[in-house]
């Protein structure tokens, strides 16, 4: 029954973009809703995504020279409090433990919302000489965020995310940190998951709580949304000066760290489905597809064709993740299935393919069907998974950029947002415009288009010479977009 | 300096065996403490221990089937409540939510202990038909207990596990799977940790709360204290009564489905730690260790021994995790250090071995130095580290064996454990002795003599006619010990 549901058609794109991403997370049974409000399950078809994700980014991490560890999942309150501007930024979102087993706590604890207090404390008795730095280590856990409105993976009380957090005897090196970490994750996006992303800094009002300055990734979904996919912060010393993590240096004086932190959490996954999906349901990017191949048997039940599917199989799987669908739904059932999970490869094998040597791969990004010899297969499948992560890759750069505008003053800047607002998709998406550098015009701007700016990018444009909102001199070129 | 107190002596294990695991905690860098009383941080050379263990339970879990899932950390009060044994069995030791943000919860939530509840409330929605089942899900987590004492890995408040949570059609399907992945966890603790198990079944008493029966494993530490290594657990159809988790049936019945959960958690490197460490520190079975290799130069500022010893690595590293020690510590130093921290197998190379084309290696579990041709270090590493593992297990099970007792009356029963109590450590460990079936008798014991029934072994034996606590006509061999 859950099946039949599943293949149903669904609310398309143009339609209604923001039904249309709840019924493929649905649909494609990625979460499910729980009892608790906020909450959600991630099923199978969902953790996979996260698996293939986490592995392939802690590689890059470890490359990187990262160390895994863990901390716990709670902060005591004084502890939450020693940074004035980070505790300013979280104390308002966080879930509290007031009580463990039947005795009330002498101290609340709340629930890590991010674990920066956590490592300055640990780092604070570990680290004692230049010796012990740098530390590059980072977590896998889960945070909580007292959010009042939630979404799948976009938007959750509870989420799962790596924290990386580092200490460095000098300020040089923890900035280098900070953007290496900024341009793992750009690659990886890149990558593994085909989602191109503007790199750059965020400003003052949208930097993390706590941080000198924060790096960001920003990608744009199909709607034109921006989504910051990926943050990379360095705190100078700050922190350090506030716990009181000091080492003694090679001169034998005693010197304060310097530190970074940075994160990815599961709504890249709403990323991945708002970038590369379709009316037809989620389309995978090969990476991070828990089945690259689905076989699907025609006329399953002559003679040999189960058997050649089994065979194809078990060639491929050496190599690639595949899977048989031997059910007994019919063929047409089974392909809609196999689109809205997203497969990249769809392999149909028959009675006359198997007569004339071959088969058929389709192609869950285009719909392309490509015949191949049998004995050529893993050659072709190999070739065909490449080809379409590039293709995806490049299909999402073409309608980020035909989806980046420039605005040069406000009444630009203003028609841009407002056509997207009252649903133009065509003219929805980022906007390119100069900046005094004033939080001022930052806050206008917010309040009358409900526009962040999303980042001022690494690679700067003189596009003006004045601020779009105040019209005073510019400094800054900035990426400014409706963000979720 | 961190280095310096590492390689410092540690307690012996027969003066202080509790201060030598906590020494050996300490200065192998698995953990360290945190203002979080009961809770710890997890270092880099513990996790790395849990990652490598986890990804190989993991692929296990994969080839029975099982599909990773992730479910809330919380649990609202009224959802924990329903299962009446359950909840009994843990509301005197969860952490409780009762603030989100700035406003008081309308129903306070538990930090998880364990999701039995979550993936019931769960598994309500998501079956409906025979179609939907077997349902054979896990998820790596953490968990909280409000524990009152605690020690690292062996009792904290929050600790990392695996939770499988699966649910059938049958009571003889739920039933084959308790028993599978409970074989799966013995076959993982000896193939891979190199810790013989002994599988059997927990008593009334000793089961989980809310379980219809608990499978264990149960391993033998070196102080003769027993460890609960992995329980597997079937529940009948007693949460699906208490959440109505019901399905139609191929015969258009609708029936209640069977479920299984069964877990493993950090407390098993405290196994590790305690079966397998020496008085020099942590022995690592060498398919859990971060370094199996650690290549130490000897006299290396000699012109060409550090472009061998890396030529050596990158030879290795293929098929082996490999450092080399390029510190400007002494070897001696080097030495200690690889052994506080448990490396299988330590390779010396100097100016002499390069002119002789030679290098030594050097087994951390016996201490055995064994000569290679350099053109055979693969070849003598991959065949060693099997070795080791090999003679890790044996030496652990006759360890085990060596300390396994039998009791036919109480008069030996209580000489044996008085004995282990009074710290005679060739008496400590296993009693094996019958039992009448009748709690009473467990309570007693455990009254006099501090020791629970570990299980009721799959393989008995009748090794009397009657019980040994009150004689009347026994019905089971049992395990009873001491236990962490």
């Amino acid at each position: 029954m859950a099946d039949k549901k599943m293949v149903e058609a669904i609310t398309s794109m143009d339609e209604d973009f923001a039904q249309w991403y709840t019924d493929i997370v649905k649909k494609a049974e990625l979460i499910d809703y729980t009892s608790v409000k906020g909450c959600m399950v991630i099923k199978p078809a969902g953790y996979a995504i996260w698996e293939l994700l986490q592995r392939q980014l802690d590689e890059r991490f470890k490359e990187a020279g990262v160390q895994n560890v863990y901390l716990p999942m709670f902060i005591p309150e004084s502890l939450l409090q020693k940074e004035k501007d980070h505790v300013e930024g979280f104390a308002p979102e966080v879930a509290w433990v007031t009580h463990g087993g039947l005795q009330p706590l002498q101290e609340r604890l709340c629930v890590r919302p991010t674990s920066e207090t956590l490592f300055c404390d640990f780092y604070k008795n570990d680290i004692q000489s230049y010796r012990d730095l740098p530390k590059v280590y980072n977590q896998w856990c889960s945070v909580v965020r007292w959010e009042k409105e939630t979404r799948p993976f976009l938007r959750s009380r509870e989420f799962l995310w790596q924290e990386g957090h580092t200490a460095h005897a000098t300020a040089e090196e923890a900035e280098e940190r900070t953007v290496q970490m900024l341009n793992v994750y750009a690659q990886f996006c890149e990558e593994v998951l085909a989602i191109p992303v503007i790199k750059g800094q965020k400003t003052e009002k949208e930097k993390f709580a706590g941080a000198e300055h924060t790096y960001t990734i920003e990608s744009l979904m199909h709607d034109g949304k921006a989504l910051q996919s990926g943050t990379s912060h360095n705190f100078g010393d700050g922190f350090a000066k506030a716990f009181g993590i000091q080492f003694t240096d090679k001169d034998n004086t005693l010197k304060h760290v310097y530190q970074t932190s940075w994160g990815m959490s599961t709504r890249i996954i709403g990323a991945i489905i708002m970038v590369h999906g379709d009316d037809s349901g989620l389309v995978l990017p090969p990476k991070v597809a828990q089945v690259q191949v689905a076989i699907i048997p025609i006329q399953q039940k002559k003679e040999g064709v189960l058997d050649k599917a089994y065979e194809l199989r078990d060639r491929l799987k050496g190599s690639f993740r595949v899977k048989v669908d031997d059910t007994d739904k019919s063929p047409g059932f089974k392909f809609a299935e196999a689109e809205m999970r997203g497969f990249p490869l769809r392999l149909e094998i028959g009675p006359k393919d198997i007569e004339a040597g071959k088969c058929v791969l389709c192609r869950r990004d285009t719909g392309e069907k490509i015949e191949t010899a049998l004995d050529d297969v893993e050659e072709t499948v190999a070739k065909l998974l490449e080809t379409i992560h590039h293709d995806m890759l490049e299909k999402a750069r073409k309608h980020r950029d035909a989806h980046t505008f420039i605005a040069r003053n406000m009444e630009e800047f203003e028609k841009l947002f407002t056509a997207a607002a009252q649903g133009d998709r065509q003219n929805a998406g980022f906007v390119k415009a100069m900046w005094c550098g004033e939080q001022e015009c930052e806050d206008i701007i917010k309040e009358k288009l409900s526009v962040t700016s999303r980042c001022i990018p690494f690679e700067q444009e003189q596009l003006a010479e004045t601020c779009v909102c105040c019209g005073k001199p510019a400094k800054k070129m900035v990426y400014w977009g409706r963000a979720y």
